[in-house]
């Protein structure tokens, strides 16, 4: 697809937007992660930027910037349409028109009253604006937990087991480490990095002790790390992984989901990590809208399996999901299912 | 690759003789199901044919059949070494050699002495022999249990899985039909028409009281029916389906699963079916080859699992095994799991 005058990719650079905004997964919360690239007339690539955290600059200013000097007759290519209102930081619509972009191209309109209107005020300006560019693929990628967010008004809820094929995630003992391989924990670790919150019940820190950080293979700590938090009326223990300061902690003396899910006033997307009863507490209020199951080519033949739901009597009881992806992670596999 | 002028494709007939092989699968018991091609020196296909049941003729004698008056200088395909003992039927080298048959391509050697030596004589009457043709996919074709019984003495045995994902097989209530799809059961279906034998425990029996037939979507018996082998020490109630005659039944009043593999001195290919303590004594006396788990998209919370295996305390006695493949059937998916 071409624009600005026949040499500019727009779709190649609405992609690269995309990858970009990944950065802005997890630190951006509440604000939507939104990347941004500035195209010269001639199709090269000025700029890039994404999100930065609440109050610092949006995705276009951050592409504006670097993009210095060169930025008249531009093509900027952003995921979301550009934000009018003055917030914490002037409005993307305001810096895109000073910097005398010529063509603003975006994937997925603001669903957000407060922000929408953007491409209203581009237009009016006399800059060219193209909606809907890449819309499934965005729709898709990082800003797939706000938009779940705007539409439902509570985070994307993702709760996460992990067993042998005969869902047993421990041995009688409790030995649980490690059921699943380095592939599947590696995963596990970028997933907690563009996380808002992991959820745990008292019962799992009390008994596994989790650090439930985002740490790279080497064990460092990564730039963004979720609220680790804990659910249920016991304390934590004061000598516990999750009271060691390098994450955020919120214990909410709570047995209730929703009540949990309205702490997290800010978060977009919450990881529900277990144990089974907590899994399960979720999945009977109806607040898990995607389960991630890694499943490793053990059977254990006896110990606690990945979800217990009280009340259950009957097949039709059961709750249905679709799988929408298969993953092969080292020798492990990994399901995803959505609602 | 080329043969018999140059004009013969050795390979693509091979994989047809694999192809026809799949009809004697379960059927040919407890001989190899064999398949054969006759093809012309022009390469044009003049016969094909596969092992019929004991006492029947092989496959090369009934692809010769098949062939006609026309074979003489032809060039025979055949996924095992062709035999050159005197059984219940004449050697099969005495038939291609007679037959007029030039050249002989064969995928896998006869490891059994009884059988083998048939390359050497077809040599000595002057047949080009050439061995080896397509050697890993008839391995891992049809021939895979006859093999594998060849070498270990013993019927391969699969066990067979079914549950959602959290490992459960039936809700409290003991409802469990069904938690997998059409095509999961249509796949099973399939299975059992080339399978020797279906194990599952009286208290199966007794609870579910399954037919263990193969049958097609109509509900029409299919050619070959399993034996259906009930393990354990209670009665099978005369009222059970699989009393029907519809298919062989054995009742084998232990729990060991050695004994019962022993008095199954026929069979080359075994599915364990259930319930949980016939898997897990299977698994726990190190008889599973194979495991086939498959799962739905569905979560119970709370029933049975899949496998119980008494005496497990700890991670280090769980059963490690490899994923070999991960099939979607419909809504469900099918991992396959080899030691």
């Amino acid at each position: 697809m071409a624009a600005g005058g026949g040499t500019v990719d727009v779709a190649g650079a609405m992609r690269l937007a995309i990858e970009e905004s990944r950065s802005a997964q997890g630190s951006s919360s509440p604000n939507p992660p939104v990347g941004a690239v500035i195209v010269a007339p001639d199709g090269s690539i000025l700029g890039r930027g994404f999100t930065q955290p609440p109050g610092g600059p949006h995705a276009e200013v951050m592409a504006l910037r670097a993009a210095g000097e060169a930025t008249a007759g531009a093509i900027a290519v952003v995921t979301l349409e550009p934000c009018d209102h003055t917030g914490r930081t002037g409005p993307c619509t305001r810096a895109l028109i000073e910097a005398g972009v010529a063509e603003v191209h975006y994937a997925l309109d603001d669903p957000n009253p407060a922000a929408a209107g953007g491409a209203q005020t581009l237009r009016a300006a006399g800059v060219t604006v193209v909606g809907g560019v890449g819309a499934a693929e965005a729709e898709a990628g990082p800003l797939r937990p706000w938009l779940f967010r705007q539409r439902h008004g509570r985070p994307l809820v993702t709760a996460k087991i992990a067993s042998g094929v005969d869902g047993r995630i421990a041995a009688p003992d409790g030995t649980s480490q490690w059921i699943t391989g380095e592939a599947a924990r590696a995963r596990a670790h970028r997933q907690r990095a563009v996380l808002d919150a992991i959820v745990v019940g008292t019962g799992t820190v009390v008994r596994d002790d989790p650090a439930l950080t985002a740490r790279e293979l080497n064990g460092e700590l990564r730039s963004h790390q979720p609220t680790r938090v804990v659910m249920g009326l016991r304390d934590v223990p004061s000598g516990a992984q999750v009271t060691d300061g390098r994450a955020p902690l919120r214990h909410v003396r709570s047995h209730d989901p929703a009540a949990v899910l309205a702490e997290l006033e800010d978060a977009l997307w919450v990881l529900v990590e277990g144990g089974p009863s907590i899994i399960g507490a979720f999945l009977a209020a109806g607040l898990v809208d995607e389960l991630e199951v890694y499943l490793a080519p053990v059977v254990l033949g006896a110990g606690a399996a990945s979800v217990d739901i009280p009340g259950i009597t009957t097949l039709a009881d059961a709750q249905r999901f679709s799988i929408t992806a298969v993953e092969t992670l080292g020798d492990d596999v990994m399901l995803r299912l959505r609602r």
